[in-house]
């Protein structure tokens, strides 16, 4: 479907990824040649997404594998990648997933470097298909909102990025998006900053000016005004966790457009590939902690300088101190639907269960 | 209470105000000679704010009286100055209600000068008195949770800049945390940055840091979080405009803070001079139209750079649009009190006209 995607493989069976630091300003592909650069990759966030960065671990291995062959070392090396790749971003749930997949694959493996490209491969390919799957689940809500307004524009509202720039393709919230756009559906994206990494505007901007769709940023305080304007027909948001009854903790602000679009009777949906549900837990409110970065990314801007070279601005006094929460909850009572690989539920344990019945 | 004022007269007979397009970053003073320099001052916001806006006029109109004496000028040179400074900020309603206070003066006036002088001191020392009761009035609410806390901090947010540098001294809704303060009452404020044109991270952090009250910045997307856990005791925010029925438009992103804080049990108050009351309208929604500033606001981001100069970075890409919405509308049910310097109301007709019975 999309022009490009955020890692593929080279000819001489090398991986490229690009550079998301660099945009939307420029386009830089980083070649990964050894596990050390995939280390580097995610550890410095040069890819970004759960999905991403899972798959980018999965060819760190492969990587690994290949060196240790080419090179004749000890199976140790290999050892010595797992723990790096495992360390490389403590949070990430898709990455031990990942990780554990091509561990599992290596150790009933015969041929261990072409096992290892071929997991790769295939952990690459199930996210391309989980997230075309969300987006087939997805495109019957927008399509039944374009009906009733007789085919006229579909405002969709969404938070950060939760685009095929994290993903491989498609992506989440994007892959039903992508998929009403193709059909000849008209839709326009109102596209929240998402202060302070601004995800918004640097990443799904990007995305959607590449894939044509008619977009307009707006900072994160708008969204509210213009649901009571009858400017917004749906809000759909990824996520990073999901819990057993519903609760969702994704980038902060995610909470105040759910408050917001509850308020003024607009449907909040959430679109989530299930490897990111944890069915562990049940009161997202209580049970999920919620990082703090560094409190310089609010006190500074990132961005395009008058000289056209990357640079940072300080926007308050030196000595303001500033809180850097990453990530809100947005209780289940708030969300009208979780969108799934699997279908459409209710965000609720029943809805969830009613889709996936091995947690039960 | 405060170490310095937003605009003051020099020994000359002259005015000086801060150039508040330069803070936090640099503190420059514009001396103000020709009722031109006010004009600019007002065109060009080196000063901004209702109150201040108005102050300014009304010297501006000193200024002119002053020249035309000096100088033997024609006394349609007056009304070229009133005209000039009416179309200095179109929207204003202090400005207007200000200069409308001098050409009456003026009208009755048996020695011009020290008449225009004298009225344009008792503009400013009656903003100076108004700020001064909404904190008497706003006071024993910070009081009351202090108490209910056992001596505990009470924890303020708030969004935008209704502090002191919008007005002469005090500030509306800074004017009960100073004087809170004042009183020994331990007070922590989060400042919502307040994007585009950031006047939280800009301003307010900028002035609670000069009466060293402690403080934290936050991106718009965190007050609910904070809400959330408790983080929050209540929420204090100015206004542009409030409706007989006691809708508040503020600053865009007012309305979500306004959600969850109802969401999370928080009270939530507005601070504001009757002058900005338009008992003509009813609904805020309908009634208060919300202007659409530079798209560029959103697209670019000012601060100072890695070398210690201002300069603006694009956050987005080059070809992306954005809407700019200045102001949202949060209705009445979402506020627990309206703070005036006649008392604390409910936000309802009958609240205001328990206190403003001339509306009756």
């Amino acid at each position: 479907m999309s022009n490009f995607r955020t890692i593929w493989t080279t000819e001489d069976r090398y991986v490229e990824v690009i550079d998301q630091r660099m945009l939307p300003h420029e386009f830089v592909v980083v070649k990964l040649e050894t596990y050390e650069d995939a280390v580097e990759a995610i550890k410095d966030m040069v890819v970004r997404g759960a999905p991403l960065i899972g798959a980018t671990a999965a060819y760190g291995v492969y990587l690994a594998v290949r060196e240790m062959i080419e090179e004749e070392l000890d199976p140790s090396f290999l050892d010595h990648a797992f723990t790096a790749l495992r360390a490389s971003r403590p949070t990430a749930v898709n990455l031990f997933w990942a990780l554990d997949k091509m561990r599992e694959a290596l150790d009933s493996a015969d041929n261990f470097l072409e096992t290892a490209w071929e997991m790769a491969g295939r952990i690459v390919d199930e996210d391309i298909e989980t997230c075309r799957m969300i987006g087939d689940h997805g495109l019957p809500i927008i399509e039944e909102i374009s009906k009733r307004k007789n085919g006229d524009v579909v405002n969709i509202l969404t938070h950060c990025n939760a685009g095929m720039l994290g993903c491989i393709e498609w992506g989440t919230i994007t892959s039903p998006i992508y998929q009403a756009a193709q059909k000849g559906i008209k839709v326009h994206v109102w596209v929240d900053e998402t202060r302070p990494r601004n995800q918004g505007s640097n990443l799904t901007c990007y995305e959607l000016g590449r894939h044509e769709i008619p977009h307009t940023l707006i900072v994160d305080n708008t969204g509210g005004h213009l649901m009571q304007h009858g400017m917004v027909d749906m809000v759909i948001v990824g996520t990073d966790r999901t819990t057993r009854e519903g609760d969702v903790a994704n980038k902060i602000g995610t909470y105040l457009k759910a408050l917001a679009a509850k308020d003024n009777d607009i449907p909040f949906y959430v679109a989530l590939p299930s490897t990111t549900l944890d069915m562990s837990i049940r009161s997202g409110l209580t049970e999920i902690p919620i990082e703090e970065r560094n409190q310089d990314e609010v006190r500074y801007f990132n961005g395009k300088n008058s000289k056209g070279e990357m640079d940072a601005v300080l926007i308050c006094p030196e000595t303001t101190q500033a809180a850097n929460y990453g990530f809100d909850v947005t209780p289940a009572r708030l969300v009208t639907s979780l969108i799934t690989e699997r279908g459409v539920c209710d965000a609720s344990e029943a809805g969830l269960l009613s889709l996936f019945p091995e947690y039960a």
